[in-house]
């Protein structure tokens, strides 16, 4: 894999597809869902569609009966349409049961979400495992909706079918594998999560056309049913081969950079991240992993445990307009997005780097034999080779790429360079393989 | 063990305890304590009284004469009584070896101890192992003794006996011991030393009427040779047994509470400790091993090295009117015994409950068919199961509940419910049982 | 090894050697060096000098050639001599190779060296390993030089001969051994580098003449080459007995201490130099292994991984005479020279009592009957044995002594009296000897 190849500036170009896919009606489930995944099959060819039934189980979860809605709205007797789903599909409550009843204003009230502290927001809603039906408006919209009575419409079908999602897996030289996961199942919002699904097709896309070391296994799901099924049927796999992975979602505005660790933290994905966050951003949020709220709640939960934490630019839950309608395209921009898309292709530019090193015989090499040794020893020259010869001292088998440039304090990919030449040189050989 | 029993406010009657035993001549050995146990068992049925001979060896130590204390005086040759027993315990040296004699104040002097740095305190004094005998007094009573000859009697039997101390053993369901041990060889000193015994009663009395699992050895000793003989008689079953203990001391005034860490700290009942002094009391201090000075110091000997550690309010060494007559039943408080009655009752509970579980399999629980999901997943609605699921992300068979606790940052005992009905809708089992 | 034995006040002494030892024009190679070890052997009955001939192979490294300098000037073509090597041996740069030529000014300034920032100070430049010739002057010599041409004369040899390094075995009556390595090929500078050698030697003088458990290997080398070299002949024996090592250079000004960490730390050197100068010494300063820059860098390198870290007043680039010929006798005190000194043979001194301690028996021993307990145990007497009580705490044999005097906060030293005591006593017993 080289760092910083052609086709990097893909800011523009996600932000095109985060535009193209924003309209859809998606859910846990339905077309949505699958238009989606076509749109990111035609950026990724071989990405696999998979469809799981209804009724299916996973983990004590229970794949649900399948949601599609054509149109839901609310009018006045007299044919005026004050809510409907065709200007926002924020406006339905997600998996409504469909209605079709007179209600006053009274009865229309109780199923209605709007957010006091936001009176221009419509609030993201849903209703998974509970039969309900229900519309959400801003504070503005409804205080101007009248007296009714209203006719109200929630054309929908939610009967067995299927859940929809991608996968495509990159193979490397190496068995071992990187998971990275996001997740289609948000209607029209774009940070959380558009970002996720765009980052993660453009990092998929340069994976494709890249040499790789290890195999890469990207996953486009609902969120947590998705993953839980997806972990349901490939645990032991992943188990086995997973070296690191991150879920990529929130990752398209330019506010900050944001760090969830796994559950214990510390894990080969943990420190990449880390590290790669404290030489390429210039600051981030370090949060816990009681912080967390998306799927490495599953990848990371007791039993599972895989080692996969979340770099992200603002993190779900903190920022103002999260799971709104104020979760627009304007949030999200191309330097957001190509922000997350080169911290995460560094991650995985690490990773793919990653080694351990070991020295071939004692003491410091002669470094004027190699070329690499300033001819004359003033006072000052010696700072030129200290750099090689900190890499050096910790070449011992122990320290792979990451740890040795935590321990000399220094960005692992200016070290590369150096490994390289001393690799050439004989001075290093490699440690057996990283798992 | 239910938490938050009735009878849970004794500090009143451990007050009374406190007054009744005050007036009592204790010391390492000799009636005294036996009259003081001898309360004790009226109060903790079963509590067995040992008797060892004088002269028994104990890793060094041997089991001193047996000292009984009728009457010390010094009075004027006309009669007329300056220093007498009689109206404080503490005016006599402990183990002072009976004499009968005329001196001049200068002789005398040589024999009084006082405090010129607190004119009123009568300091405590004792000498076990050199012969000699003494007076203690305020400054202000010694400027005013007189200039002699004076009669100086004390009345005392210091001879071959026994030493005597008490033993309650309260059977649980494990054979996984937890030691409380206090001392009954202070005399008329309320703080150092009665409200560790009436503490230690209290406990004894809520743990005979409670339910049990682990087994509670409750031992009343006269301090370092009374612990070092217990350890003697008991060590390797002590050793195999305990998972947690603590020295009951210092456990009766209002000002503070005060924790010292087993030799290498870190055992369950350092980890107990800490969480329940966190969450359950304002503030505390926090010593080290080396600001030590009762029986742990045998207990944590290495050799021992038993996971004992102290609670207490005002630590022994640190407050003014220690181990002198000020330390007296106003400076102990029913407040005072309580707040440790309940420090110490909450740890024993946090033992009780303590255990490990882990998840029945991957992934996060479906709460909603638990009846434990929000069934409308509004933007803030998440919030209430964070906590649930918090619970569940570290019930991975690893972290104890005190342990769980502390990671996630709340009280143990607020995750207990949450427990119980994770347990019972079958989403963690318990591990095996916790040592 | 006895405490503060007579003759301590070695610092006049190590002056004068470091003056007799000045003028001297050393080298990695040539008589120089031959020169300063048959002084040193003079000192050190014993010292055992070896000659390892030119080109031999040692980790990738070759022995050059001998370098013998009879003279090097500069002279005006009337025969003025403008800079001369017979003024301070530093003019030259150190293996020039031989010429006689008559150049302009240009070409002799090509082959000058200054220092813009010290206009006084001729630096300190050499060029083993790549063919050239130079000269070193202040500024203000520079800016005198005159127009040319000049006559150009170094008078030197460059050939086969060998390399020179000395080495002194100091049999204990362990096998376990000490390693004490410092540099003699530095010509005209003080601190750094005849501080080193100078402070070597009286430890090595002490050490002599002391009754010693660990045996002790002193080596006198050129740094870089002479140490490879020497660990090239001697890995395995050193590997499998050296348990704690020093490099012994900067040793001689009045400034300050420094301290350089073995490459991991942690390192039994590590521990007892930190507590020495913890105890020792008013401050100090803390380097990392990234601050190294002698012959640690060959000791402590993946494969050698040697327990060896250095102590030492300014160090090696951190003080303004650094490698110039302000670096002379008057930087270089007595005092300074007599510090490190006592540093280092404290940390020797620490090393050979340093040992780990075991309790016969549990509970606290009972000092009465051993004579060191206060009879009379009033409110402060508790004190007095608190000291004792807290090393027997920690004789639990795994704790060494210096973790038991770190662990308690005291000096090591302080508590050797106690631990005697304790010993005879049959309190404690060591437990088998540390490695």
């Amino acid at each position: 894999v080289a760092r910083r190849t052609a086709g990097d500036d893909v800011g523009q170009e996600m932000h095109r597809w985060v535009s193209d896919l924003f309209p859809i009606t998606r859910s846990l489930t339905g077309d949505g869902v699958r238009t989606t995944l076509a749109y990111v099959a035609g950026l990724l060819p071989g990405l696999e569609v998979h469809e799981v039934p209804s009724g299916t189980q996973a983990f004590g979860w229970t794949v649900p009966d399948e949601w599609n809605l054509r149109s839901a709205y609310v009018e006045t007797l007299d044919g005026a349409r004050v809510i409907d789903s065709a200007t926002n599909n924020l406006h339905v409550v997600g998996y409504s049961q469909p209605v079709d009843l007179v209600v006053d204003r009274g009865e229309l009230d109780r199923h209605l979400h709007s957010l006091p502290g936001q009176p221009t927001a419509i609030p993201y809603v849903t209703s998974y495992y509970t039969p309900t039906w229900g519309f959400c408006v801003s504070e503005e919209q409804r205080a101007a909706l009248g007296g009714g009575p209203f006719h109200v419409v929630i054309d929908a079908t939610l009967e067995p079918g299927s859940l929809t999602y991608g996968e495509l897996v990159l193979q490397g030289s190496s068995e071992d594998e990187v998971l990275l996961s996001t997740y289609v199942c948000h209607p029209s919002m774009a940070n959380n999560e558009l970002s996720g699904p765009a980052v993660t097709t453009a990092l998929g896309r340069w994976l494709a056309g890249a040499e790789r070391r290890l195999t890469y296994r990207l996953v486009f799901l609902p969120e947590t049913i998705g993953s839980i099924l997806y972990l349901s049927r490939h645990l032991e796999h992943l188990k086995r081969r997973v070296v690191a992975g991150w879920v990529v979602t929130c990752a398209g505005d330019d506010r900050t950079y944001s760090y969830v660790p796994s559950r214990l933290g510390g894990t080969l994905a943990d420190r990449v991240s880390l590290h790669v966050l404290q030489h390429e951003v210039s600051a981030f949020t370090r949060y816990t992993f009681l912080d967390r709220g998306s799927d490495e709640r599953q990848y990371c939960s007791p039993g599972a445990d895989l080692p996969v934490c979340s770099v992200m630019r603002s993190k779900y839950h903190t920022y103002p307009e999260y799971h709104t309608s104020l979760d627009d395209l304007s949030l999200v921009t191309p330097s957001g997005l190509q922000g997350s898309f080169d911290v995460l292709r560094s991650c995985l530019e690490l990773l793919e780097a990653n080694a351990r090193w070991q020295v071939t015989q004692p003491g410091e090499p002669a470094l004027g034999p190699l070329g690499l040794y300033p001819t004359t020893s003033t006072k000052d020259a010696a700072a030129a080779v200290r750099r090689i010869l900190n890499v050096v001292a910790y070449c011992d088998g122990d320290h792979d790429l990451v740890a040795l440039a935590d321990r000399i304090g220094e960005s692992a990919f200016d070290l590369l360079p150096i490994l390289s030449a001393l690799e050439e040189s004989g001075v290093v050989v490699r440690a057996p393989q990283e798992r």
